[in-house]
């Protein structure tokens, strides 16, 4: 934070930018337009204007330019190509169940040459969301913007396994931190969501979002705990719950940017609106449904889901 | 349901009560007062009056009963006690994450011998909760209580498996059934809460409460669906998780009792005061945290759930 003022509303996500070939027990799809910031970004845009900041390489396909160019409210300017590189690419296998996934392939590509930079025209976001990478790699594009009013990093197993002291510098400098039940076990030795979100706020950040997939997920924040379900999908409703996390987060923070609020009250509207985007995002393969959900559809699903988890 | 008229809010509870030897990773109870019937009871006499019928031998501790007897509102009238007969004991132990639980021994005692018998002052009641035992032990007290307005059973897997048939009658004669997700699951072949709670209202019942311990519970109902997260506690609240399902029940049976409503609404309401219910209840051993919770108590956790919960 410096003395240089941030855009109001304004919204950044960092991350992948991915080929994704996924297999479900009823269907599968082959390099369709997936990675953590597409999805971020295709739910953000939902709800207001979200700048986009990643890597491909040339053989990134057109249609997937295409689908985020058409999803209005996606600033593309931060997406550098890079020429003679290869986009980064994911295969995964979800199991009959539909939870539980194993990963057959990932291919870095331009991920691994070097980190994407945060174009001078993005440098005054105000909110900034640090999509899963290397934690050093989150700490260099941290401080490519100076003026953010919030930042929120998400992690994975892989950094807290093999960067555990740069991830907790991560911690010490980041607002919020959101990551799976299965992590915030792993990093703190504590089971219980609510305990092991404690213990993450003593590395320094306000808050902490555990999600639980299926079941929801928990606000840990220093001015008190917030818990919401999942929305209760039918099985025939969930074709591929690929990007969900990814979405929840991008509703959530938009949500945040655009009411310019980061209170305890506003985090936890912002759960519903992350919960309705993920909603979405598994009724279909890569960013088809949310990219097609619209005003209304957003509002009726959210009223839906008001109704369906009142108290 | 026959022409004869319930006497109106009256509630009943069948099922066991037991004495239950507990151990945890921090600590371990003897011989304590437990069983369905017991908690269920307790939690219900929070809301209002409920009878209970069981059994059990003359070797039940004078101080089991006199904790239910100052159990303001439990009517003991239909509990016997069975001379030269042992009551029912279980033993069991939690695990390091106190959700897992092995069973150490299970006695059945007087309750293997003949179900208990619905007295004759109690037939008159509009609301009826079968705890879990042999379907056909459950059909036989539901015929009991003909004037009954709602009858709700909870079940296990063991029915499932050995008494699949009988289940499959119960199913078509209460109006509702609670179950573990892992039941449901195990009872229709779906693991999604939804699609399985869809799967058993074919069997008959208007609803399905599918439990999902501390993920909360859904509600599968003939007019809608409806969601609860588990009360958010933390580490060091959970005593003993023992009994959560059981006040769980009975605060949502008594809700629906003293409102004297049986539609979704009124059913909404109903789960969160069984989650109020159960959140007292893991925060101690056997029945004393859920005893001693009074009008102030529920109602200040009543509405830290709502604010916590409030989507």
């Amino acid at each position: 934070m410096t003395s240089a003022s941030a855009t109001p509303n304004s919204l950044l996500v960092t991350g992948t930018i991915g080929i994704d070939t996924v297999e479900t027990p009823n269907a599968c799809v082959n390099r369709v337009l997936g990675g953590s910031a597409a999805y971020f970004a295709a739910a953000a845009s939902r709800l207001g204007p979200v700048r986009l900041v990643g890597v491909v390489g040339d053989d990134w396909p057109a249609d997937h330019r295409h689908m985020l160019e058409t999803l209005q409210g996606v600033d593309l300017r931060g997406l550098e190509t890079r020429e003679g590189g290869k986009t980064f690419a994911w295969g995964g296998k979800y199991l009959a169940n539909m939870n539980d996934r194993e990963t057959l392939f990932t291919e870095l590509g331009v991920v691994a040459d070097r980190p994407p930079i945060v174009p001078a025209a993005f440098a005054d976001s105000a909110f900034l969301f640090l999509g899963n990478t290397h934690p050093d790699v989150q700490l260099g594009l941290l401080d490519q913007v100076p003026a953010r009013t919030l930042a929120v990093a998400d992690t994975m197993d892989l950094w807290i396994n093999i960067a555990r002291d740069s991830l907790v510098r991560l911690l010490g400098r980041v607002d919020g931190i959101m990551l799976n039940d299965s992590e915030a076990t792993h990093l703190t030795g504590v089971r219980n969501a609510v305990t092991a979100g404690r213990r993450i706020l003593e590395y320094g950040p306000k808050f902490v979002v555990v999600k639980k997939g299926e079941h929801g997920a928990v606000l840990v924040h220093r001015d008190g705990v917030a818990v919401v379900p999942a929305f209760p999908a039918e099985e025939a409703m969930v074709v591929d719950p690929t990007g969900a996390g990814d979405t929840f987060a991008g509703g959530f923070m938009a949500h945040l940017a655009r009411s310019g609020n980061t209170d305890l009250d506003t985090m936890q509207t912002a759960l519903s609106w992350g919960t309705v985007m993920a909603s979405f995002t598994i009724s279909s393969f890569s960013l088809e449904a949310i990219a097609k959900a619209n005003a209304a559809d957003l509002a009726a699903r959210y009223q839906r889901f008001a109704q369906l988890a009142r108290v």
